[in-house]
């Protein structure tokens, strides 16, 4: 377990705005680590800010965002992708010079933009995208490991300050994470590619079984259409944020799915064990995700 | 544990024809339910065959089929798809009248044709197809409780007799499993829907993704393709086997998918929505395999 964020407390106080998985389970994460500053949680009434506080997550409750917001030296925007962009806002309304900002949105292009012309000078935005999911859903769910051994990808600005992405880079880090730096397209092409074609193709093989052929669904079936079971609400917004490039990973994945239409219509046995072994040592190579139990989620 | 194969053991000696995971699992439960009879691996000398008997599964084993067969009141062919026609022909030449033959192919269809019209007279040939896989492979994996719960497919021809039909339910009941019947051409359609279809669409999916993106692959990616990790041998004989469902199939997949393209296209969100929640419910009516943590093998 990193000890990087107690060992150099960049921060004195952060603020997680938005306390659902991943809001709490960075706040866990920071408390496993013995962050000596002050986390507080906002969000709307309810639930899960009542067990932020209750699970010892975070130090303090918060409603009003701005308050909040003024007393942070980091904010780490945690709201629903399509909510991001105006929760960023908001919160860099109200915030106090080299307050840094940042938050853990799946898609990065169209909450970067959103952000990046309408930010007061003071204040640093950088994109972050933590790697990390589970089907499970609320405060409830907390993981402070969630975050070791896991991409988290951070999208400066080409103006962004250096120092600021450093700091960024090294509270993820301590958190367990492994940072990669890229451009909010290079993002959202990869996750496309990764994440957002996967779960539409997933989807489309969940709706296109019949009700009669249900009983023969096997495991097979069900780890291939797992991440289906995902919240549609949450999902479109991520789909809708990134159509563009999830329409250009779409017809390069109905490409491939192409090469073997044609092998099994040839009847071409060699082309069609060709592709099958391509497939698979393509995934092997992959490698395996830490901790990948779950991915339903936003991840 | 059902204990219906000890009630009323209607078969004294059990040959099974390829000592794999599925072979050996059959074995394994036969031994775990106390089965009274003798059973006997037959295979190719090697380290499945020795297996199989070091491990007890079975009581003797045997490297000739036709030997084998001539002492055998019930044959269950466990040989890969593209071999268990053969291994069928040659039980069914060499067996005792009055001997049931079946199989644990993953396809119906194409076996069923082969073995029809070249089946003596006195020796009766049912299709099975147990719907229990692994991604492990191999006599070592043997699992005694592979079929509890699973539905195992029976494809009579429609001269069968009954008498011979519900012996063969009795044995895979007395194994666990729920026993459905249907005929070869329904077999097979079912499964490309539930099997071979997301096998093709995960393998394209693990194919298409590039290089410089496999750092960004999460849990999500390595669910929805971990079927294509499965072996490209195997699974080639299985797709061939069933070339004219599976195409029709993908073609169904492709329809759904050019939905979601639809939405995606005209950024239209109720409806990406709307077919979001259609995959997840229907996904869920699907309800959850028992005992599936695998699957990556031919189930």
């Amino acid at each position: 377990m990193s000890t990087a964020t107690a060992e150099r407390p960049s921060f004195r106080t952060i603020l997680i705005a938005g306390c659902g998985l991943i809001g709490c389970s960075i706040a866990a994460a920071l408390k496993a680590r013995r962050f000596p500053g002050r986390i507080v949680g906002c969000g709307r009434p309810g639930a899960n800010l009542d067990a932020a506080l209750a699970g010892g997550h975070v130090d303090a409750i918060e409603t009003d965002l701005s308050r909040a917001a003024a007393a942070s030296d980091l904010i780490v925007a945690c709201t629903p992708v399509d909510r991001i962009a105006e929760t960023v806002r908001t919160a860099a309304s109200a915030c106090r010079d080299r307050t840094l900002i940042t938050d853990v949105g799946s898609t990065k292009g169209a909450i970067c933009r959103a952000v990046f012309s309408e930010l007061p000078s003071q204040v640093t935005f950088i994109g972050s995208h933590p790697i990390a999911g589970s089907e499970k859903q609320g405060c409830g769910h907390a993981d402070s490991e969630l975050f070791v051994d896991r991409v988290c990808v951070v999208t400066p600005f080409f103006t962004t300050p250096r120092d600021a992405i450093d700091r960024l880079s090294a509270f993820w880090r301590g958190l367990g994470a492994v940072v990669v730096e890229m451009t909010p397209e290079e993002h959202d092409r990869a996750l496309a590619q990764t994440s957002h074609v996967p779960h539409v193709v997933a989807a489309a093989l969940a709706a296109a079984l019949a009700a009669e052929n249900r009983a023969f669904a096997g495991s097979g079936f069900h780890d291939t259409t797992r991440v289906a079971s995902g919240d549609p609400g949450l999902w479109t917004s991520i789909l809708m944020s990134n159509a563009a490039e999830l329409a250009a990973g779409l017809g390069a994945f109905s490409e491939r799915l192409s090469a073997f239409q044609r092998a099994l219509e040839a009847r071409d046995e060699a082309a069609l064990r060709r592709l099958l072994a391509e497939a698979k040592a393509n995934r092997e190579a992959a490698g395996r995700p830490a901790g990948s139990d779950g991915g339903a989620g936003g991840e």
